[in-house]
């Protein structure tokens, strides 16, 4: 691919907002540098910019006008001034980071999934690794003023995922997203331990305090973003950030969320991906966690309370709990009816004759006989001298 | 009906063991007055078993024989010197209680849902009232060992849900069932505040540690079981209890249960009659909500937090919710793309001008100039001198 279309590219990132629907349609059907081209109103020579414009709706095989378009141009035109893709490319440059497109080795291959809503690049300040497949990414998410117990859950959560080889994605605010990305670091065993994803330009570390947390993340693992350089992190640019969380990881967890927060925005872009939503429960009394107690409710989360429940959410299949559940089984539980009962009339303490067993269960001699053998062969009841008790392991 | 039919129901419920599968094959196929007899070995003149019996078939459309009646006949009969039913009806008169039956007006008519598994008759203990329709019963059961979390919430539920007119229902245990009760007693506005289900006889109330609590139970509500005066509560009689809690309730909530808890399979039932089941969350780091979050992990509960959404299960098309979730709305849920974009470009401390404004959000003048307009009317931004400012109401 031609050092073009990663300058068109970067452009474009500049002058469309994320999700800017005529931009996608016009990149779509015109390609990167066509639709930069005619944003800037450089349009071929001797064409009028409705021939132009008829000439590629008839190439994708679209209707005859474009409704918007006109609107588009014109709020495209504000911007024009401020292009500069070549500076920008050389920011990145100097702060040893670079751009990547979807024509690159590098591009993550799970963001195909949004389709149109794919970005049309990203910034990326990182180590040189592919990013993990979809099925190794997990997204931690949450609220920025989060609790002692979500601090402490999400810590648990993302080092033991990170040593398991997950790669955690959050998008580096205060709160849970810090305690995620931290914990990742710490617990990460190599690979990519975990990633970043900004609202705003990746020329700056936002928020400031958590900068030195971020060059950690830059330097271990990478954190990008689809605005260029010196963009500022507006609330819009936060919800478009999410569905780029959600759509990297195979899983997003929502570690704790008030009943209104961005971490249920990105949980709601997972969902319409497909992809699996966990949730941690909490305290009924704690409006931290109101907004995970929200999606458990509502349907679409599955509640989560470890790191082995939430690996098993990104890969179905999972022999862990499986395995899990066997340990948990007990004895009793393959026992019969009658056996039941008949566990129940042993004494504990004093031994009971046959007869009177038979009395107290309310079964005949006989089946009280066969019972006991059964109960003696697992090590539920015990013989003295002829009269029968409870093992203790019974209890 | 004659007390002839209520004396042979007493008896039927101490020689058979709720559940017993021959039992209400039995009682369905000869009416308890002829179970009774048959069960007894007192036959018609001149008729052996083997004839009744096929007469029985033949009456009931069965097929030409009774697997394991001959078994049952024999456990059964290890019980008979024990049948006392005119002193265990008299024991119940003494203690202010009565037995009743299912033609009785007091019957409990949503028992009926448990189909074969309906009790033959429930010894009672309590005001002469008749069961609330299963739409106003609500089952609040969960651990022995509750914590402080368990009994806070616990608390609060009951009490608030019997101020809503519910009844609710526990087994009189220790722990959640006891904070349950009290707190419905304590909420409770005339009508039958509580209801417990007993898995012993209710001549004595058990457990001792709970004796005045139960006894207000009685004063003001009702205590119940299946097993006629004297008999123990087994363990097997305490997961056939819960059958009878899961049935009289519409909806069953477990507040605080361990991983394997009596509490899950209240629950179980609940599920299996087809009625709602609710799961209080609570910390992943506690035992005692494990039991819960895995009824939510597994599908059958729904997570629930306070009454108003345990009163929405009970029923569902409760307006309660709706208005709930309307008070939470937010002015900016309606605003188009545009007008976020707007919205996140205006200045909260100074000013700006139309066209910074396009620059910023990437918009057409003419579109800021709209957007503001709209922006105006909902308070959310504010001109001063021809230029513009975020109201504080914004954010």
């Amino acid at each position: 691919m031609s050092d073009d279309e990663r300058t068109a590219r970067a452009a474009l990132s500049r002058l469309f907002e994320p999700q800017d629907a005529a931009a996608l349609a016009l990149v779509q059907a015109a390609g990167a540098q066509d639709a930069l081209r005619i944003a800037s109103g450089r349009l071929a020579a001797g064409v009028h910019l409705e021939q132009e414009i008829t000439a590629i709706l008839a190439a994708c095989g679209a209707g005859s006008s474009w409704p918007g378009l006109g609107a588009a141009l014109q709020r495209w035109a504000t911007r024009l001034p401020d292009l500069a893709p070549e500076r920008d490319l050389a920011t990145m440059e100097r702060l040893g980071g670079r751009l990547i497109i979807p024509s690159d080795e590098l591009w993550p291959p799970q963001l195909a999934d949004l389709g149109l809503q794919e970005p049309l690049c990203l910034w990326w300040r990182g180590v040189e690794q592919e990013l993990p497949a979809v099925a190794r990414a997990i997204a931690l998410v949450g609220s920025r003023d989060s609790t002692s117990y979500g601090a402490s859950v999400t810590a648990d959560l993302a080092y033991s995922l990170a040593q398991r080889g997950f790669t955690i994605v959050s998008g580096g605010a205060y709160g849970i997203d810090a305690h995620a990305h931290r914990a990742a670091l710490a617990g990460g065993a190599g690979g990519m331990p975990t990633i970043a994803v900004m609202a705003g330009g990746v020329d700056r570390f936002y928020p400031s305090g958590n900068e030195d947390m971020l060059r950690a993340v830059a330097d271990h693992g990478a954190v990008l973003a689809e605005v260029p350089p010196g963009s500022a992190p507006t609330r819009y640019r936060f919800l478009q950030r999410n569905r780029l969380i959600a759509a990297l990881a195979s899983v997003t967890v929502v570690v704790e969320a008030r009943w209104r927060s961005g971490a249920l925005n990105t949980a709601h872009h997972a969902e319409s991906l497909g992809r699996a939503v966990g949730a941690v429960p909490g305290s009924v009394h704690s409006a931290n966690s109101a907004g995970c107690h929200r999606l458990l409710r509502e349907g679409g989360a599955v509640c989560v309370t470890d790191a082995g429940e939430i690996a098993e959410l990104a890969s179905p299949s999972g022999e862990a709990l499986a395995a899990e559940e066997a340990g948990r089984a007990e004895v009793q539980d393959g026992l019969t009816l009658e056996d039941l009962i008949l566990l129940d009339a042993l004494p504990l303490r004093t031994t009971s004759s046959v007869e009177k067993l038979a009395a107290v269960a309310g079964l005949s001699p006989d089946a009280v006989r066969a019972g006991l053998g059964r109960l003696g062969l697992l090590g539920l009841a015990e013989a003295q001298r002829g009269a029968w008790k409870r093992s203790p392991k019974a209890d």
